[in-house]
């Protein structure tokens, strides 16, 4: 009889019950194990030592914009990207069991999530609001201590998890709140498991490059895609460390890499880059 | 006798001594009134109210990147970018007067700049790291509760400032950290005080636009520029608020804005932005 070795985690940023959960779970089901680490950092380190299978990181959101150390991280970890899908943030309020709207006085979760929320803060002037360094934490200190005039803002997990009432649904001032995340894996794991996806998918490349810095540099990197017809989805600059004002730039098309357009339209950058790196190939998320 | 009107403050972000400090006096000169802010918009909201006569603030960083907060208000709000300038930043440790380096036990400074000084950290294990909201906010603390084992990081200007005593000048890792500024006006001002620039002086304009979400549209919007020569040194997006996963372009070129090349590209990229806007035109800086 073949012994069935345990799964390892899925590591991601936050408590239980943060929004990269809710990724986690969309990309990998319902009864996924989890990793949580403090910092996003822990999370890229846990995949590379071994501790994790996986990794689940937030790269954008539709209001805040790019999660720009997660962009510097792909390219410092060389961990594939093989999955991307988009989460809904919704905002809940969530009390410890007991606690009714009418007593809560304070409103603690992370200052983001908090911002997101101010057209139910102003229909609510006696509730104030207080930052919190997690939005599932906040719902984890506001149960365990059993405050009795104070609720939390996170998500529907976080309140499954922590034991937490809803006491009101999606608060949220702007309901256009996506996030995007990534799934990574190891080079290894990518390679024994090749990602698969139905037959008329659409796929995904992300990439990293770097230009002399010449005038017209940019648009002949723009070049090889675009004389192609190759759709960019994203085009995201970082600083280049030790060349103050230069830049690398981190760009998506929608092909695979291995296409045939995708692969003359990579060989043309490859001519005009100082440096250039796959960072992954994935079926475009819902 | 013609009497001479106060000269209205330049509002910046952070305490008194902020790197934002040193921008103004580079471009304004060493007794500039200044007007110390919390928040980035209330940098932007003194401007536009009448209570500062100009704004400093800090939109890139050669080690962190673009300050994103900054170039969504630059759109928001309606206040030209009239200069520009580079700090370099430079990390002094700073006690009270009487504390020998040999007693400092904790050191507080805003994390940004804790996490620059690593190489510091890692030579004087004996020292703690204590995140604080601010850098020349913490040589204020320091000093003003005379702590005996502890010291702040921060720029020269905070330690003349509040009186703290330099004890190991530029702790900073890495020396190639550099932040650029930019400097606002209104509108009525800029019209009033044209920007003028020695006769070779190089330009540069700034500009944010929207393209229609098509194949190919970033790079014809850069074709304005690359077909006319025009040099590009930095690009940046941004999320569109209200349209997921569209963005918003910002763009600096080397010209003037009324150059006839400029002018004949910006009339090209008309034709093919959804929505454009020029935020301004500066002499470069050093």
């Amino acid at each position: 009889m073949k012994t069935r070795r345990a799964a390892k985690p899925v590591a991601f940023q936050g408590a239980r019950g943060a929004f990269s959960e809710e990724a986690a779970r969309q990309l990998l089901g319902p009864r996924v194990p989890v990793l949580p680490c403090e910092r996003f950092e822990d999370v890229f380190r846990s995949l590379q030592d071994g501790r994790a299978e996986g990794a689940i990181v937030p790269i954008e959101n539709t209001l805040a914009g790019s999660v720009h150390e997660n962009y510097d991280h792909l390219q410092t970890f060389e961990l594939p990207i093989v999955a991307e899908t988009s989460v809904r943030i919704v905002h809940n309020l969530i009390a410890p069991p007991g606690v009714t709207f009418a007593r809560i006085r304070r409103v603690f979760s992370h200052p983001v999530a908090l911002n997101q929320c101010l057209d139910f803060f102003a229909r609510h002037p006696r509730i104030e609001r207080v930052p919190f360094y997690d939005t599932a934490g906040s719902v984890k200190m506001v149960t365990e201590e059993g405050l009795k005039d104070a609720a939390a803002i996170a998500s529907s997990v976080a309140a499954e998890i922590y034991g937490g009432r809803i006491l009101r649904r999606s608060i949220e001032s702007d309901r256009r709140n996506f996030t995007r995340f990534f799934l990574l894996r190891t080079p290894d794991y990518a390679r024994r498991h090749p990602v698969r996806a139905p037959r008329h998918a659409q796929w995904k490349t992300s990439l990293v490059f770097s230009t002399r810095n010449i005038p017209g540099a940019l648009f002949r990197a723009l070049s090889a895609f675009a004389l192609r017809d190759l759709n960019l989805t994203k085009i995201e600059s970082r600083p280049l460390r030790g060349k103050p004002w230069e830049y690398l730039f981190y760009l998506e098309f929608l092909d695979r890499v291995d296409s045939p357009n995708a692969r003359n339209a990579l060989n043309h950058l490859r001519e005009l880059a100082d440096f250039l790196r796959v960072l992954g190939c994935y079926p475009k998320g819902a």
